[in-house]
């Protein structure tokens, strides 16, 4: 399934810098960065409780906002983007 | 439905700031924001046609980035969140 992770880090102490950092280093591994702070990420439910975890103990969830948006399976229909950074189709055919 | 409109403006340039409030303005017309450059909106389609026409004659597409996710219309399973910023349910009951 796609997941969709969006999320405001509070970034006006070095902690919350820190934490920002630590936020998107670990998305990273998860999925792929469309935007700033969006990332889209396709992976089972197993995968996605270990980074929901991982993220929770990151953040300051007094400071901090962390949102997951599930587009289920059927999701290609689902996105649409203009501009640029076009995001490539993970599960797509890898053209070497 | 729920759309979820996602997007990065270039701030290198004054035009580009000018660009990243225009962006925001508009949507703010359309639904809530969420986070800094993330708003979840629920409205029809002819409705999102008219808000990404808009958009597209804000945005630089050469340097920006503008992304719409549709969430359909059973999307409260769809959406979590964590933190700050708690978004309300648009189309929940209003206590005066």
């Amino acid at each position: 399934m796609l997941v969709l992770i969006t999320y405001d880090v509070n970034t006006e102490t070095e902690s919350g810098k820190k934490r920002l950092r630590k936020v998107a280093k670990q998305c990273v591994n998860y999925g792929q960065r469309v935007q700033n702070s969006v990332f889209e990420c396709v992976m089972d439910e197993a995968k996605c409780r270990q980074v929901k975890e991982i993220l929770l103990k990151i953040i300051d969830e007094e400071k901090d906002s962390l949102r997951f948006y599930y587009l289920g399976n059927n999701y290609k229909g689902r996105v649409e983007h203009f501009g640029v950074k076009k995001s490539f189709d993970i599960e797509g055919d890898l053209i070497l």
